[in-house]
C-alpha cells in the first residue's frame, strides 16, 4: 500500500499523529539505568538499546509512528548502529511506522547508495537484500534535485516516503531558509520544488509520499506552508522540549486533522526527568512516558483538528 | 598540533594535495573480487572492508589524506559500518588524514553528538572515549549555526577540522544555492557566514579549522569564492569522473600552492575500469590505482601552483 495511505491509517488507528522520537542521550537515561550495562562503548550501546526497546513496549499500542535520531546511536560506533538497527527491526516488529532522522544528503549514485540502504535493498551476490528496515528517512535539500530524486524513486519503488527539510524549528533556521530570493523566501522555494517532487507520487489519501519537515517554532509559518503545501505529509519537530505547543501546530493539519505528524523527543522519551512527573511517578519512568504520550495526545485533540480523524 | 598545519605539512610531506575518495560500489570492484566473499550482506561489507584497505596499501605514501563516502558503508548495515570503522582506523594508522564524507546535518546537542562521534570523544562510564577516529567532516549548512558551531567547538578542543558545504559539484546545486539574495547568491551568503565561523580558529599557516566544499564543476564561482575567503581550506570534489580538470581547480589553490584539497573517487578508486588503463595493467588493479594518483598528482603540479608547496 502506499506510503502516506498506511501512514494515515496508522494514524486513524490509534487516534492521534504522535512521533515518539527516540534521541537516547546516555546522560539523560533514568537514574541508575547505566548502572546495569558495561561502563565501556559496547555496554552504553546495549544501554540505549534496551532503553529504546524499552521504550517502544510501552508506547507501540498508543502512537502510529518512532522517529530514530541517528547522530546518538552513531555516537557510540559500529556498536551504536547494531543498537540502532535491532531497535528499528523491534519497533517495525510491533506495527510502529519506523522514521529515520539522518538528514541524510548527497547526488547521483551517493544518494542512491543511502536510499538503498535504508528504504529498500542492496546488491549482494546476484540478488538484492534489504540491509534495513524503515519506512521514511528525513533528508536536507541543499543540494537540491540531484539530492532528492534517487530517495523519491526508491521510495515510490518500495512503497516508503521521505520527509525533505523545509523550515527547520531551530532559532538559527532564519539565517539561510528566511533569506527572500525574487518574491519569496529560500524554504519557500525549497517547499515549491517539493511540491514538484510529490506530485507524481499521491496515494489514494491525496498525500504523496515525498513529506516535508517544518518546525512548530515559527507557526505563521507553518500555516503559510500547510496553505501552500496541499497533498503533502508534514513531519513537525519542535512540540515540548523546543517551546511549541498544540496550539502551534495546529495549523500544520487539514480540515479533517490529516496532513501531519507532531514529533515529540525528550518530552516523551524522558518524560520521568520533569519535576511533575518525578513526583508522580517516582521510578515508574515507564509509566510517566506512557502519561506524557496520552497528555500529548489529548492536547493535541482539544487544540488541533487531529481529533477529527476517525 | 592545528588541523589546518597538520594537514599542510601532510600536503608538503607528499608534494601533492590529493585526497583519495573511497566510496566502494560493490558493482564498480575489480572483475572476481566479490566471489572470493560470502555472497550475503556480512560478506560484501567485508569485500568493501579488504578492497578500502588494499587501497590504503597502495596509496598511503602518495597521498596525504583519503575521504571515506560513508552512504556506501551504511548502505550494508551494521556490518558495513564496522568495515567503515576498521579501514578508517587502518587509513589513521598509516598516517593518512581521514575525512569523513558524512554531510551530517542536525541542531544542538544532536549536531554535538555527531561532532564527539566522529571527532571526539562519547560518555562512557565516568569518562569519555573516542568512538571513531576521523580528522575532519563534511557537513550541510541549512541549518545555519545552530547546525554548525557544536562541529566547531568539538573540532577545536581535539585539534580537527570540518568543511561545509558552500558550493556543490553538480547539476541542480543551481536550484538552491544560486538563487540571489539581496547583492549575492545563497552560496555567497553561506560563504560568507563560514569566514564568520572559520575566523577565530586560524592555525600558524594562516589557514582555519572551518573549511569548505567547493566543487571543481563551476570555475568561476571557485576563483570567487577562493577570493571571498582567504584562509578557508577548500576540499572541491569534481576533479575526474564528474568532468572538472587541473585547469578548473586551479583558483582553488593560493599563490603559494597551499589552500585546497583535491578529491577524487571514482578516478582513482576504479582507474582499473578505464579502458585504456586496463589494457595497460591488466588484472593488475592496484597498479592501476598508483599509476592514477601520479598522473594526478604531475597533472596538478603542472596546471596548478599546487607544484610550488614544498
Amino acid at each position: 500500500m502506499h506510503f502516506a495511505d498506511r501512514l494515515i491509517s496508522a494514524v486513524k488507528r490509534v487516534g492521534n499523529p504522535i512521533v515518539v522520537g527516540i534521541d537516547p542521550r546516555p546522560e539523560e537515561l533514568p537514574a541508575g539505568f547505566l548502572d546495569g550495562f558495561p561502563s565501556d562503548i559496547p555496554g552504553v550501546a546495549k544501554a540505549i538499546r534496551t532503553f529504546g526497546c524499552a521504550v517502544i513496549d510501552a508506547i507501540y499500542s498508543l502512537v502510529p509512528a518512532v522517529k530514530f535520531q541517528s547522530a546518538f546511536y552513531e555516537a557510540y560506533g559500529p556498536a551504536g548502529i547494531s543498537a540502532l538497527h535491532e531497535t528499528m527491526d523491534y519497533a517495525h516488529s510491533k506495527g510502529l511506522f519506523v522514521i529515520f532522522d539522518g538528514k541524510r544528503n548527497d547526488i547521483g549514485s551517493t544518494a542512491e547508495a543511502y536510499s538503498r540502504a535504508y528504504l529498500g535493498k542492496v546488491l549482494s551476490g546476484e540478488s538484492y537484500s534489504p540491509a534495513w528496515y524503515s519506512d521514511a528517512i528525513t533528508v536536507n535539500p541543499y543540494l537540491g534535485s540531484d539530492g532528492i530524486l534517487p530517495f523519491v524513486k526508491v521510495a515510490a519503488r518500495e512503497e516508503k516516503g521521505l520527509f525533505v527539510l523545509v523550515r527547520t524549528s531551530n532559532p538559527s533556521a532564519t539565517e539561510f531558509q528566511d533569506l527572500i530570493s525574487g518574491d519569496r523566501a529560500i524554504y519557500q522555494h525549497v517547499a515549491q520544488r517539493v511540491a514538484g517532487w510529490a506530485k507524481p507520487y499521491q496515494g489514494a489519501s491525496g498525500y504523496s509520499l515525498v513529506g516535508a519537515v517544518v518546525g512548530a517554532t515559527a507557526p505563521e509559518q507553518l500555516a503559510e506552508i500547510r496553505e501552500a503545501l496541499p497533498g503533502i505529509l508534514f513531519l513537525v519537530p519542535g512540540y515540548g522540549h523546543q517551546g511549541g505547543t498544540a496550539k502551534d501546530v495546529a495549523a500544520a493539519f487539514d480540515a479533517d486533522g490529516s496532513g501531519a505528524l507532531i514529533n515529540n523527543s525528550r518530552g516523551i522519551t524522558f518524560a520521568y526527568s520533569r519535576p511533575s512527573a518525578h513526583s508522580r511517578f517516582g521510578d515508574r519512568w515507564l509509566a510517566a512516558i506512557e502519561n506524557a504520550v496520552q497528555e500529548m495526545s489529548a492536547d493535541l485533540a482539544q487544540n488541533t483538528t487531529a481529533g477529527r480523524l476517525k
